[in-house]
Order: structure tokens, then C-alpha cells, then sequence
């Protein structure tokens, strides 16, 4: 432990800029939106108690609305108001209140539906539901000092520790899919008590293989609810993504409070194998629909490319857990590559739609229709368009709780050195220091940092992966450390600026990614590029971007465009075709790049990260 | 129609060569390891009727044995002999005819296992095992002069009129598989007796839908057994490969022996789809192993591919009846792509191991082991191995079936010319003509004729697809017709020589077909060739060919080999890298081809066909 604590939200306010126009649309819009797609979907009514038979009902709808309550608490903590929500959670509470067991427990799904199997399947999201209201509960009683949510969850916490651990009266050790392992934690972290801590640890330990005999997960491989191994000895991110991530980011925090050298060892072993052989250029994580999961290593398939959004946040939330261990500016070069892409395109522009897969191809061809890669029977979601709410609907509400929170991302504290993780245009207001950040990223790299302060004796601030030179002025570099620049922090008034130097750039793959062998993916700055046939009318993957090409950028307009050159093969009539060597099969071509997080915001049409070069 | 007629694989006698050897190893042991096979794992015994509980049986067992009697047959007709084999059939068919019902109904499934169920699921092959008995039927007859297998399947057949045309008795109008249809068309051109044919075209006629209501075909869709449209209708290739062609075949012999023109006319528009929006280029058919199915156009994934050795083998049979229509080099054309291609690749080298499927790439790392593109669970057998037997082991009897007779695929007539269609080293020899064909084809595209002519006026020879170039000497072309070269064919004795010009060239695809862009395919005459890791210790995709290479040929060992000049990319220790435009990632290479047919013939490896280029 390094003396790393990430700043809080609360003191962060972003002002006029990419990150608060984003984060206004998720306050005035998708937040509005998921709640009335989820009145409309019956959530509500089932947590009201209100189900009759035949209402729509499912065991993770308590997750859903408790994810959405969250991202209500952290508007209501960072701004006040929201009274017609806070009411309508209120009531809601108060329903669930009043149908909470006289044991403590509390689920709308098996109070109504299962009374009789409480407890009893592992598969069955139970410890999952709680999790998420332990975590909305914190954020609400933090955000609003009400106690009624937060005494309800602290009596159904007390009811499972009786049911877990001192009376094992539940059939199952581990929840199928990890949740309340780090909202124990956090629990712990937010009343002090240790037993919340102890539990989490007991939840975590209990995790292997050994312990839980669940036919289900017996047969899908133990590793896709990360039983297959004590979670110590777990170095490869296995099985479902986003409850891997959720247990990791679990295993790092308890790490943190106790100490724990195996399990923070492990995490450091899983953030590596993730970044490193598991993860799209996008952030995202999670290659195959088949069990949401993980899969070998390099194996990142575009057309098919799950990725879902929920996993995305996990592991920004998992990055956000380990920068607070050591200085390595990789955690945060994790987070923006999520923040500026995979994030972002789970939720579309006017905010009322999203993705719950994140593909990097589309190929309308393909889709809706029986082919090869993708029969219409094993499609889960149309992913060329997103959709306002979905039957298994936890990534909308997710997108809102993070966006809600996402201040959370941008500064930590080293020492006496303040870390500069993220870069955007606002404000941080502490006791130590009023900075202002200034800046037009991800559209241009120059950021000016200005104001006064108070404690910090220096900066730390993060140079993005993707930077090749920088220019500092108003200041020096005394050195670079695990990623950061560090710069000498005058007491009182002070100002500099530095210019990452952004423009547009190639990445290729390692070549062990089959898929991007030959391919080259436009980025600029942290914002990865892919075409759409919208701007380009043709096959995508007939295009072919040369490598030494001029760019012109034009950020003036709601979808940036980066246009290089390059070629294009030449249309046949037959299916395969003579090449003779005195016939250049391709022509010219302007190849025109939009966002990644700004693809499905027109009409379907193909999209394609990864590109064909030449050189 | 054209006058034009196949000749049969009677008069054509294979000399020492090529196709020689690989029909040696069918017969010596292909054919003999399949029937080693079905005694083991039952198949024979279910068709004694020596079942007992417990033991393997399936419904489709008597089409797996009736195709291993046929290609018995076939070699019988051809060299005599085979008594062993005859004393096999004879013994098998007097235990048939035992259990034979007085109906005439026969069928070892149904009869012991399910005697109630009779006629009654339209899904379970019934009609397409008694397809396949009378192809064995009348091969066996024809070449034995027995009866008794004959004679069974006429009882048998005369039951079929009355349960599904006279009487109605049956639950279903059409077989979900088709096979029967083509049966009857051959089994009246074998007797003359017209009722057969009317069989066939109403089942033909029926295959529609409005006739047959089936919940498992209906909620497959009916293309997967093509009763979307009446056949007539029909102008797209649609659902499970195999069925579909083997429909086809029955539609073009059926509108060659009634004139019908509509069905003709579909029959073209069937090919037609097929060649230029649905075939790999190996002469594979139907993409998708998700119902074994043809997809949309284009849709031709090298992975995924399923391409059934079944499915090719019907195309060969589809392109061999529609070249007695019309003289069109394409349907020669496309029965050599699959000969020298896909026919041979189902098959190991030592004749023992056969593939169901046949990839067009194999990548080990993705191989069982769950991966996004090919969870385990869906894959049904180890592609990158050939196996003796499979539980559903149709395709080892029909390679058999057809390398016994591929003499069939030579040469036909039309009018007063003999047409040469493939090529190979062998002997025609008919009342007409005496014929030597010397050639090392496919290894080099010299080919000399000669031989004595007593009935054609001229020589029709194929100039293949690939063919840029030719030379020939001893004659001269008087014209090119529709892919074919007119030669005068004197009376007497006659020698011509020609040679296609065989070298190593590249292949690109219609754009159209995502998964080639960027990429060819090298080809040598109509061998398509690979890459194998065998031969390039590397990630395959990770190399390209430069489309101006030079090649280096060594054809002198079993597995011939064509060197390429080409780049690899550098390996990453980083999962995405930025390309700087002063950095070369790739390095020189030699990328070594072998022919697709010898893939997986050594130790299991990766394979690639579809190699990214430069220029």
C-alpha cells in the first residue's frame, strides 16, 4: 500500500464540456428513461409487492431498480433535490418494508413467487439482489441521512450471515454470481463494522471448488461462476465477465483493508491477464455469448465480440479499486479506454437507448437472418441498434450509476502529490486545493490545470498510453513514475498546461489476435475510430486505410470525422476470381472514421473497427 | 436438351496416376475400414435384425450400409470379384427380406424399435433410408444380376405407393430427408416402369408448404428441408445442404425425363445461386453447421465452415446430371472443384479416416476450449482430425460410394462428339472410341490424347476455369463453345496434345464475402492449396503473401509443396501497439503451401486457406 486514496465525486464538478454534456443527457434523460421503462416493465410493481400472477417477474429485477436508486443517490448527494424520485423510492422502500420477513429477508421475486426455495439455488441471483440494494441502500442514506433502506438491508445482511454462516441453514455457500462480496466490503468501509468485513471474507474464501455442488454450474465448468479455483490462486480471468470483475474488484478491496498479500497478488495476476490477452481495443470484456464470459487467451472476435456493458463498468470499477494500491498509470489508462468507448457506446447519444453487447462489427448481411456466424436463434439482442429496455436489463441502470458517479475516475491522492487520472474540462474543490481543469479532450490533447493550492507539494499526472511526445509549460517534469509525470506544486496560485499532442494513429494488434491480423484500428487520443457504412457506402471489409495516410479531422459536428486514404477492391461478378499480375484489382478510395462510442446513432448500417491496411 | 449423355464409368479404366491410386486406397481400404467400422459400432447388426435393447441403433443405419453396398456394387460391376463382400450383402439382405413385413415395408429402425411409429414422423429418414436401399438395390442388381435385393425394394417401394399415394395411410406426404425422389427417377430409368417416376414427381409435386405441417420443421423453418415454396418456386438454395442438393438432382432428372421446363429452369437458377453466392472455394457447400444449412449469399465464414463431405458430393451429382442438358464447362468446372478439392479433403491419405466437416481454416488455440466463435458444446466433431466413424457417419460410404464410381465423371457425349470433361490418367474404351488420356494432372496440365476413333466427328475439351493460357498440337481448336474447345476427331487412329499451362496463381473473392477481404487463396490447376503450421511455425494469419512473389515447386513427395515469398508481422509483447510510420512491423518470410486436400494428414495443426497479401 502506497498511501493511495482516490477523491471522491462529491468534490468534483464538471463544467461546460464532453463529460458533463454526457453526464447531463444521464441526468435529464437516460435516468428518466430507465425508470419508465421499468414501470412499464413491471420491476416496480414486483418490488412494491405488487406482483399477481402473470405480471412480468424475475429473480434480478431488485438488482435493476436497485442500481437505478444508487444513481439517483449520487445526483440527490452531488446536487440536492430530486424530490419526485426520492419519493417514489421512499414508497417504494416503505412497500418493501412492509413485506420483509420477520427474519429479514427481502427479495420481491421469492417472497411472491418461491417463498418455499429461499435460499436454496445457488443460480438464483438471491445474494446478487443484495448486494445491489446494500448498495444503493449506502449511497442513499449517504446521500439523503434517510435510515429506513439502509436499517432494512442491515437486518437482511444479519439474516444472511444467520443463514450463510452461524446456522448454515441455506443450501448453497456462494452465490452464482458475485455481488455481495463487494458490497460487504463496502458496507464495512461505510459503517466500520467488521463483521461486514468478515462476511465478505467468508463469501470470498468459500468460493472454490470444493464447497458448492451446483449441477447447473457443475456443468457449465465450474470456472464460469470463478469456483474453479480458491479465488487466491485465480490468475486467469475465467467465465462470466461481469461477475469475474465484480469478484475481483471484491477481492482487491478486502485485500486493501486486511492486508491480504495472496489475494492482492491475485488481482494483480487477473488485471494483467485481462489488459493484456482478454480485452477489446474498446475496453471491453467478455468475448463469447456463450455463458457472457471470458474466453482464451487472444481469442477477441469482432462480429462477435460480446463485451457487455455492465463487464465494461466492472472493469472500471476493478481499475478504479487497484489505483488506489500502487502508482501504475495503466489502471487509469483502463478507465479512459472504457470511459471514451465502450461506455460510451452502450448508450446512445440522445440517451434513451442502449446496448447491452457491444460489438466491434456490424455486418447487416449477417444479421436477422440465418448465417453461420450468427443464426438469429443464438442472437440475444439486435446489436446494430441499442434498445430502451431489455428482458435481462442491468446494464441500463448500470450506465446510470456510473455516469452519475463518474467524478470518481478523475483524481486520487499519492502521498502529499495530487494524481491526475483523467482529463476533462472541471473543477476540484477540496480543503487542499481549487484546480481547474481546462480542456477540450477527447478532441484536442492541451490541458490547462489551474488554481490554488493549498497541501499538494506536486502533481502526478497521468501520460495516456497512446501519448508518443508531450509539451508542459508553466511547468517541469521532475521525473516520470509508473506512467505519471511529475510536477513540483507551488503553494498558493499557480498554472500550467500540457499538450498531449493528440492526432490521429494506428494500432495494430499482437498477432496472436487472429481476428486483427492484417487490420489496423484509427484511434485518436483515448477515442477509438471505426467506419460506418452511413459515411461509407460499401462493403466495409473491402476497404483497405493506407498506413502513411495524411488525416483531416473535423470535430465541428455532434459525430466527429477522421478521413484518411486508402483503396478499394473492385466489385466481381463471379464469386472467386483470377488475380493476374497486370490487373490492380483496387481503386482509390476516401475512407471516412467516425467514434466508436458514435456508431447505431443513425440508421443501421455495417460498422467495422478493425480495418484492412496497406502500407 | 442437347443430346448430350454422361458415359458411364464402365468403359473408362483408370491407369496408373493420380486418381488411380486415390480410387486403390478407396477400394483396398477405405472400403473395407468403413465396413470394419459399421460391424463394430452396430450398423450391420441392427440390419440383420439381430437388435437387442441396449444396443446402437438409429434411423438412419440402413442408408449408412446401403451406401457401402453400393460402392461394393459398383466395384464388382467393374473388376467381378468381391465375393467375400457379396456373401456379406447376400447373408445381410436374406436377413432383410426375413423381417421384410408383409406389407413390404423395410426398415431396421422402425420395424424393432418402433413398429407403431411407422410412416408417421415425417423427420426421421424413413424415406431416405429406402432411397438409398434402392441406389444399392439397383447397383447390385446391375452388377450381380441377384434379385433378391431388387425385388425386396420393389415390395418395398409398392408398400411407399400405397401408404403415401394410394392409400394415404401415412401421417406425412414428404420425407424431411430428401433421398427417395432420386431413387425413383433412377430406379425408372433402371426399369422403364413409369410408376416410379410418377412417384418420384409427386413427391416432387408435394414438397410444398401447405402439405406437410410438422412442429420441428415448422419451427426450423420449412427451407430446412425446402418445403418453403413449391419446387418450381424455388431459385435460392435454402436450408440443409445435403438435403437440398440431393432434391435438386431429383428436380433435374426428373425435368431431363419429362421435359418439364419450369423445373428445369429452377434447377439453373438453384446452380446458379449456388456457384456464385453459396460454394467455397474448395467446392464446399452449405456454411452453416447450425442445421447443416446453405445462409444467406456470401456468407462463406473459413472457420465456421461446415461444408459436409455429403453436401459436396451431392453437387458433384447435381453438376453431373445437369451437364446431360446443356454443354456449360461450369458444371465440369465445379464437379473438379470439388474432385480435387473437398471430395479428396473428406478423405485421410491412407484412405482410414474420413471428415464430416471440412474447414477452411483450423486454429488450435480456439479448439476445444470454449471460445467466443466455437464453444465446445456446439461443436459437434474434431475438425482438425479425420475420424473412422462418427455416431451420424454418412459421409465415409458416400465417399466411398462415389470414388468407386468417379469414372462416371469423365466424359459424356454430345450428338457426335465425344466431350471431355475432366482429366486423369486412364483409358476410355467404348464401341465409338479407344481412348488414352496420358497427363500428370493435377501436378501438370499436359495432357496427350490418342487413341482410335471410329463414330465421333470431333473431341470436346473442357478448358477449365483457371486456364489463362493453352497450347495445342496434333489438332486445332475450330472454336470455343461455351468452355469447351471443338476438335476435329478423325476416323482412325488420332493423337493431340494440350497443355493448360498449370502454375501457381492467386485467387481473390467477390468483395462481397467479408471473411476474404484483404485476402487470397493460392491455387495450382484446380488444386486450391493451405498453409499448415506444419510447414510455418507461426500464427498463420499473421503472414501475407506478396501477390508479385515468384513460386518454388516441389511436387516430388506425398504432399506436394509451393513456396511463396511474404511478410510475417513482428510479434508484440503488448496486447495494441501503435504504429509509427518509421517502424516496419513485418519481416520477410517464406510462406510454404501445401495442397488443401493433404491438410491435417500429419500432426494436428493450424491451416489456413484465405492468406492476407501485399502488394
Amino acid at each position: 500500500m502506497e498511501n493511495l486514496k482516490n477523491i471522491s465525486f462529491e468534490s468534483v464538478i464538471l463544467n461546460d464540456g464532453f463529460w458533463k454534456s454526457k453526464c447531463d443527457i444521464n441526468k435529464n434523460v437516460s435516468i428518466k428513461s430507465v425508470y419508465a421503462r421499468f414501470e412499464e416493465t413491471g420491476r416496480f410493481n414486483a418490488m412494491r409487492f405488487a406482483y399477481k400472477e402473470g405480471d412480468p417477474i424475475h429473480v434480478f429485477y431488485d438488482s435493476d431498480v436497485a442500481k437505478w436508486i444508487e444513481a439517483v443517490a449520487y445526483l440527490v448527494q452531488k446536487e440536492g433535490g430530486y424530490a419526485e424520485e426520492q419519493k417514489i423510492i421512499d414508497a417504494l422502500i416503505a412497500d418493501m418494508i412492509a413485506h420483509q420477513l420477520p427474519s429479514g429477508y427481502i427479495n420481491s421475486y421469492f417472497i411472491q413467487k418461491e417463498p418455499e426455495a429461499i435460499f436454496t439455488k445457488r443460480s438464483e441471483h438471491e445474494l446478487y439482489c443484495a448486494g445491489h440494494l446494500i448498495e444503493a441502500a449506502i449511497a442513499y442514506h449517504k446521500a439523503t441521512g434517510k435510515r429506513p433502506m439502509l436499517d432494512m438491508m442491515l437486518r437482511y445482511v444479519d439474516c444472511i450471515e444467520r443463514a450463510f454462516i452461524t446456522e448454515k441453514t441455506a443450501k448453497f455457500v456462494t452465490c452464482g454470481h458475485e455481488e455481495i462480496e463487494l458490497a460487504l466490503v463496502r458496507l464495512y468501509e461505510y459503517t466500520g463494522v467488521k463483521k461486514y468485513l468478515d462476511m465478505a471474507l467468508f463469501f470470498l474464501d468459500n468460493r472454490r471448488p470444493d464447497v458448492d455442488a451446483d449441477p447447473l454450474y457443475d456443468s457449465r465448468e465450474k470456472s464460469y461462476c470463478q469456483s474453479h479455483l480458491p479465488v487466491r490462486e485465480q490468475t486467469e480471468a475465467l467465465g462470466h465477465a461481469v461477475r469475474a470483475v465484480y469478484l475481483y474488484i471484491a477481492m482487491e478491496e478486502a485485500a486493501q483493508k486486511t492486508g491480504d498479500k495472496e489475494l492482492s497478488a491475485a488481482c494483480d495476476a487477473l488485471f494483467e491477464d485481462i489488459i493484456n490477452k482478454k480485452m477489446f481495443i474498446t475496453g471491453g470484456i467478455g468475448s463469447a455469448r456463450d455463458g457472457e464470459a471470458f474466453t482464451v487467451p487472444f481469442d477477441l472476435p469482432n462480429l462477435e465480440a460480446y463485451s457487455e456493458s455492465c463487464a465494461a463498468i466492472g472493469l472500471m470499477l476493478f481499475a478504479l479499486s487497484l489505483q488506489k494500491k500502487r502508482l501504475d498509470s495503466r489502471f487509469a489508462d483502463t478507465i479512459e479506454r472504457v470511459m471514451y468507448n465502450n461506455l460510451l457506446s452502450s448508450v446512445s447519444m440522445d440517451g434513451k437507448s442502449f446496448f447491452y453487447e457491444n460489438t466491434l462489427e456490424v455486418h447487416l448481411a449477417s444479421v436477422g437472418k440465418d448465417t453461420a456466424l450468427v443464426p438469429s436463434k443464438r442472437r440475444r439482442l439486435p446489436r446494430y441498434q441499442r434498445l430502451e429496455v431489455f428482458d435481462c436489463s442491468c446494464c441500463p441502470p448500470n450506465i446510470n450509476r456510473i455516469l452519475a458517479r463518474l467524478g470518481d475516475f478523475f483524481f486520487s491522492e499519492h502521498g502529499d502529490s495530487l494524481v491526475v487520472n483523467q482529463f476533462g474540462a472541471l473543477s476540484l474543490s477540496t480543503e487542499k486545493i481549487s484546480l481547474d481543469m481546462a480542456t477540450e479532450y477527447p478532441s484536442n490533447g492541451k490541458i490547462k490545470l489551474s488554481g490554488k493550492n493549498s497541501a499538494y507539494s506536486s502533481l502526478l499526472i497521468r501520460r495516456p498510453w497512446w501519448c508518443v511526445n508531450y509539451e508542459l509549460s508553466g511547468a517541469e517534469a521532475i521525473s516520470e513514475e509508473n506512467g505519471y509525470l511529475r510536477v513540483n506544486l507551488p503553494v498558493g496560485e499557480f498554472e500550467l498546461s500540457i499538450d498531449f499532442n493528440m492526432k490521429p494513429f494506428f494500432i495494430r494488434s499482437n498477432p496472436k489476435v487472429r481476428e486483427n491480423c492484417g487490420r489496423v484500428a484509427l484511434c485518436y487520443g483515448p477515442t477509438v475510430f471505426c467506419l460506418e457504412r452511413n459515411d461509407n457506402d460499401c462493403e466495409l471489409n473491402a476497404l483497405s486505410v493506407a498506413l502513411d495516410s495524411d488525416f483531416e479531422c473535423d470535430f465541428s459536428t455532434d459525430i466527429p470525422m477522421v478521413t484518411a486514404r486508402g483503396r478499394i477492391a473492385k466489385p466481381t461478378d463471379s464469386l472467386y476470381n483470377i488475380v493476374t499480375a497486370d490487373t490492380d484489382f483496387t481503386q482509390p478510395a476516401t475512407l471516412r472514421f467516425i467514434p466508436y462510442r458514435c456508431f447505431a446513432n443513425r440508421s443501421p448500417c455495417d460498422m467495422l473497427v478493425w480495418v484492412p491496411y496497406f502500407l
